[in-house]
């Protein structure tokens, strides 16, 4: 991630800037404010504004006239209790905007997630900058051969190299062509007067899927939690789950006891199937129950005993 | 409307406390932050949380990395573009909560609008206030005779004094019934140990409904103002229409040229039929166009002649 | 339910029409279409058309030109891996569009469901029936004792009497007055022409929550899955969890082999927290745990034996 | 456009199978089901499923037993008067499928309209075909020099060559190295059994813009007609627009009233602000007025002018 020293100097002046609030105000995640943290080679995820904080959930399951807070005790108990028996509106009363840049690909995927409020940057309207991804060495993996939309080891040497090669390669002679068609400098500047530049909104068709973009993405804290649950997953794709992490650590900072709620009623549970609490109970009561004899699956008795920590 | 002490207390609480944020932040509207604006005979309105303003929408528009503001003129004309040419995802950028206390039949007309979120007082879980709504003299009309779902002349001497006994007598009895079922007083203090009360999400069906209810209710600025722009409105039923118009004042404090855009381009603005563009440029060519040889219905006629004044 | 001789007309006149389709169809499903199940003393769920089957699930699962389905056993296993693995969108590619007569103490609590699609009966523009719910006496329960949002024991002889009297007189009471202000009988029929009648929109006010309302309720297959888990579930209010069991009828017709999927892996499923999962693996390797060696709450210990079948 | 024959036999046979149903069936459009209407070079719209017609729109409004429909002109203002006065929800008891197969930059300006159910064809399951879109001549176009985010004139001769190599030449060159990368063959088959492939998950990122993608795309009737005045306008990108304009066929073909009245009151209609209105009432009095003394900029004056025809 490389900020330009205008766009560092448009955050430090944000950060700068205070004012006297009402608002329920958490100073956690005033630290973290505007910041931009780091993810992937040359992406980000900067928390640009939030309204409420745990004690919003709160109020708005008691539909209070107040802040609605008791003993801290009897506040996280609800917040469990919310969390674990899924009553998710209380949370939807919290809301976050994070400004993220952020390859294509990826977008692409976090896009479907349509409970968000998004504004992407235009390349209609400006000229994208010479932006794109590359992955690390440890990232860059072969073809699972066991699951078709997952990574298997990692490559190495002369065919790493050359991966790494063809991506960079054909993302800058792409890119290079796009500003040629445009007739214009990464800043807008027109080159040649004498020949007209394509239309934005077509020349930026000839860049690859790794360039980067970036959007404004607000969210409520219930569909964020969803978001999180499924794309900090180890099933998601690893460039998305850098993304994810990141923005778990904002979460925590934001609403510490929604946070600890969520992750042991969601990230760190598990749902079991009809079939497999049935195997369960004869587990317990002492039988042993092997995957011809349990009714699942091989695939399923597989991520049953992994739930089992067997 | 009527504030408990309790109530009160509460309230001045919240308004008391302060903290320093380097949010946005809105002094016109952190000036009515928490404050009850009556609405009909027992109902409110409160802001309880925003996030964003103006410079938000603005921000988000160009995805800056700062404030993103430029001349005050500029910007002004950018949310105005924006509006006009129903950009609306900026508009999507500023979140406001409001606690509302409304009667039900009133509730069950706002809840139409899904894209808010929404956490009511539980009527299977506490008890409701003794609280429902009678219309003062100049709201209680006679049906309209030409508009099966609109409101004529006022009812005036006996005939109103009997339709306010009568919505006044069945609120009131059907509410002492509903403790007397419930076996409760108003407090949820027991009435008579000797007996069991009915199940709270039973009895409260005996309720009218013009009983008050209340909620926390959350929504983004694009998603208000088409809110506000359906039920302040003339044709909405005037019970909503008090509410929205109690809310239009909180939008004018919060974000003001949002709000001026939003008064020019869709609250005063009129949306014209094809038919009635083709019959607006022969007038302007000088002819004289009647019904008859419009090609446009009466109905479709008179709503014309009323856009242009006529 | 009592269907009107007119209305019965209606539904056998649909139910004669038959036309030729190249659209996916569904005989079992086609068997029920436009019948009213009943539900509760004058209720009902009528399907009246759908979009989509099993098939289509598969299809949209693999961007496919035809039907895209492969062996029935291929079909079912992909299905099943999609809902065990929360792939949703497959799901929303099937559409259902249900006729719902409901108490309106039901329908608010199942308009929170937002991602619907609805048009209710008006009775801003219409005159309601004169039928209203009254449970059934092994429905009429007392409050919980243990829980504030549940029902303990069934009421007996003069307890249950004198709430059924008293929920029989206040509804009709306030139906009678209710038409005696709108000036008009059931039918719609002017009483006295000498006065005017109250609005509709006013007069509706008067009825109490248990009166019946209607409405058309469109919904994709996922989120109908997830509107029956929660609302077919033991701890849903009786009411609304009686529309949701016969709408679980409808789907089985529909759609069995997603149904099955559903059954497994969500009604029957349970999800185990993070410290759940620690206990049993203490458990299956042999150690004895109780609730206070456990880390769990009394409240989580008890629903967690409660899966374990203990 | 040029599908497979396997394709064509997979469609062939879909249009081959016949049922019987009592659903509301809709002859002009099962006409067209299934057939891949061509857009752009290799791209394509199809219908693959719908519910409901016109009389599934009048149905909605009214709440009624059978299909509630009177004489068809009654039917017809019935739904002129719901377009007209933006009734909305009874245009959503209609829903239609489609199968589409665009440019992945289309896809992502199509992507922001969140009320839709979408499934796409998966890059990190499978590979793409080779396809890109490349510009016919007369969409050349340069950028516009008084519309940051539109189009100009159409580039001519040399330069318009030049364009369409470099489009050609990089989106080739990309779509070579990702098979390379990928160790496969366009039809899946292994290339090189001695060395690995990368992941498909990251190979995809190698891809150029207008490489053609494909999904399955759901949508209700309103939010249909909502997305086509948006991408069916003038201002629309002319890649979408001919999606749009291939869609409004389908729509006039499934509900021609509910078409005709989207035609009146949407497309040929025009929105006129406060000021406009303003403006109109003095020119029919007689009043000669300009830009200057109008109240309205000159970007709106223009605007105002086109609407007046002048």
């Amino acid at each position: 991630m490389a900020l330009t020293s205008e766009q560092q100097q448009e955050i430090a002046a944000a950060r700068a800037a205070e004012s006297r609030t009402h608002r329920p105000t958490v100073p956690a995640l005033e630290a973290m404010l505007f910041e931009a943290i780091p993810v992937l080679d040359h992406g980000f995820v900067r928390v640009i504004d939030y309204m409420g904080d745990d004690g919003a959930v709160v109020q708005a399951a008691r539909v209070s006239y107040g802040r609605g807070t008791r003993k801290a005790n009897e506040d996280a108990g609800l917040i469990r209790y919310l969390m674990r028996h899924r009553h998710s509106t209380p949370f939807e009363m919290c809301e976050i905007k994070y400004h993220v840049k952020l390859p294509i690909f990826v977008a692409r995927q976090w896009i479907r997630h349509r409970t968000a409020n998004v504004n992407e940057y235009s390349a209609r309207y400006s000229v994208l900058d010479r932006e794109f991804y590359l992955p690390a060495p440890e990232h860059l993996a072969a073809q699972s051969t066991i699951n078709r939309q997952g990574r298997g080891e990692v490559l190495e040497g002369d065919q790493a190299a050359r991966v790494l090669d063809l991506l960079r390669e054909d993302a800058t002679r792409s890119y290079d062509h796009y500003l040629d068609m445009l007739n214009e400098d990464e800043d807008g500047a027109a080159r040649d007067p004498s020949r007209p530049g394509l239309a934005r909104e077509l020349a930026r068709m000839n860049l690859t899927l790794n360039t980067y973009t970036q959007w404004y993405w607000k969210i409520d804290l219930h569909n964020l939690l969803h978001f999180l649950s499924l794309r900090a997953d180890a099933h998601a794709q690893y460039e998305i789950r850098a993304y994810a992490e990141a923005m778990l650590r904002t979460v925590e900072a934001w609403v510490p006891v929604s946070f600890a709620a969520f992750r042991d009623y969601r990230m760190g549970a598990a749902l079991l199937s009809a079939q497999m609490l049935a195997v369960l109970r004869r587990m317990l009561a002492g039988e042993s129950v092997g995957q011809p004899d349990s009714g699942l699956s091989k695939r399923e008795w597989s991520e049953f005993m992994a739930v089992l920590g067997r």
